[in-house]
């Protein structure tokens, strides 16, 4: 894993030092939208990430705060990934591109999340990271 | 330049498909918010991209319906790329990254665009579009 340096000050340019490749975002939409926790859970998602960028990408995620790695309490070999509120934080930016995706590549997300959303979006986002929270 | 194929019918992975990477919401971000338009405009910004890369990423942005390239009025070498329907759709995922990027890095956002958006976020973005598709 590389250390990330940020390439600017833009804000935009700052969030996609970290979340700007094609895996980060779904294995944190694993955690906050499919109720995921573990590196087999992730694995087995359709988008078939591989190994390596797997192990890569839950690294950088948990190094910069965005996820923790505990011991689950059932198996001592089992890790368990939960977000942090940083992870939390990007709950937004993830129903942003699920929704731009849900109109170039419809259906989309699925009915009940979407037409939640078209009614009250910012209270519907709010739902799901209070109910993220409560699993901390 | 690589054909997309989408990874899964989830919308999210459907987005970043096209925009998950470092580099294509910086250039639609100059066309978006900085007022750019060309190839050394963009290849000025601060993040310093590669021509190799801004060349790739354009190619696809073409390719894909989110930018047009036309031939400047004033000179015929100098070509002109502009936001489609398709890429104006974006504003909202950058954004959204922009506001995520301005907890995370402040100040983030420009302090006037920072503030519309915190007394009235669609109708800010609402705005944004309308002025970009005032030049299309």
């Amino acid at each position: 894993m590389k250390d990330i340096k940020p390439r600017s000050a833009c804000p935009l340019s700052y969030g996609l030092d970290f979340i700007g490749d094609k895996w980060s975002l779904l294995i944190i939409r694993d955690m906050a939208l499919n109720n995921k926790s573990t590196y087999g859970e992730f694995l087995n998602s359709e988008e078939q990430i591989a190994t390596n960028i797997l192990a890569d990408r839950l690294g950088m995620l948990e190094a910069y705060g965005f996820v923790t790695k505990q011991v689950a309490a059932d198996k001592k070999s089992k890790f368990l990934y939960r977000l942090t509120e940083k992870g939390i934080s990007l709950v937004p930016v993830i129903i942003e591109i699920g929704l731009w995706g849900s109109v170039y590549n419809p259906p989309g997300l699925n009915t009940q999340l979407l037409s939640a959303l078209q009614q009250d979006k910012e209270g519907t986002i709010r739902r799901i990271q209070e109910n993220l929270r409560r699993h901390e």
